[in-house]
């Protein structure tokens, strides 16, 4: 029964074990540990099913729910890019094409143009599943960060100017998330956890 | 703009943060270490989008996703239950039915049943999606102790007839699957990863 259809299925699902080896900069909330980029796109699945409401256009909350779970397949070769590092942004895009050829490529031609859509849609952020899946992928370390006392802001530099100009596009996908967020950041840069920025706010 | 429910919603999503700290036997492919129940769930999702087409029966694939990732949410209290653990199983039980009272009552009323009731079937295995759901389940864990030399079922000395019997509801959700499945586990056997049993077979 072992065609060569079911061999690139189980191929794929035994690769992708090692997102689960791939660290953020996040800490857990009981900051015993850095998060792995696979029980982050657990959360934001959950996150997904139980915050759908606060999307500001109407939302298919599977299709919202399929890409966050593929978004970050990728980082298995090309590793996470933090969001405050500006050099490897710079060739964040060109790491992440080519993981994407060969991580997705060891499905069944049909299956593999389906996953690479979903990634395609979540980094394009052009439509409104997208930018709600983008929204939810940046409130969680935020969050992560806030609870943590700024724990990660703190360990890297990051200003609380940076914060509020890297993640405004939440905004695109989420008013009431980005405005939730936006309390947080500043109540953190009042408690000292975030410098306020390089000009004054 | 921070409702009751909106504050609910905050407290559930934190919370559950705690799922990633639950460890369970598996090791990972690369025996780095356990496998914690937050990666697994969101691995059996993927695994949902990649293995649909084997299901005995027609399946809504988002249903079962969805299934998957809060199947273990109620470990967050209750603990894994290492599916060989006689003892273990006894108690299981009782002890995830206060976890689901707890962990799904930190939501607001509507999103708490509608939660509950996906892990109520996950747990029954009375629909096809559920029953598929269950055979990932456990197809996961064999794959990862067969692709691993059968590290865990020898370091808690399971024998090869435990496993095909613990694991022969496989077949209900999907007969490929438990096929395929019975075939490694076989393999195992034949390389002396897994004792037969205490029969002959």
């Amino acid at each position: 029964m072992e065609t060569e259809r079911f061999s690139r299925q189980i191929a794929f699902i035994l690769e992708i074990d090692r997102l689960k080896t791939i660290l953020r900069r996040s800490y857990l909330l009981d900051e015993s540990r850095h998060e792995n980029s696979a029980e982050h796109s657990w959360h934001l699945a959950l996150m997904a099913m139980v915050l759908a409401e606060h999307s500001n256009e109407p939302i298919d909350v599977g299709h919202v729910i399929s890409m966050v779970l593929v978004h970050d397949l990728v980082e298995i070769d090309a590793g996470d890019t933090f969001c405050y590092d500006t050099t490897g942004l710079a060739t964040q895009a060109e790491r992440e094409l080519a993981a994407a050829e060969r991580i997705f490529g060891l499905l069944p031609e049909d299956q593999r143009g389906a996953l690479r859509t979903l990634w395609e849609e979540f980094d394009a952020r052009q439509t409104a599943d997208s930018r709600f899946a983008a929204a939810l992928d940046r409130l969680m370390p935020m969050l992560h960060n806030y609870k943590t006392g700024g724990r990660s802001w703190r360990e890297h530099g990051v200003q609380g100017e940076e914060v509020l100009a890297r993640n405004a596009h939440m905004a695109e996908g989420s008013q009431t998330l980005w405005e939730y967020a936006q309390e947080f950041v500043h109540d953190a840069i009042e408690r000292g956890w975030l410098p306020a920025g390089l000009t004054k706010v």
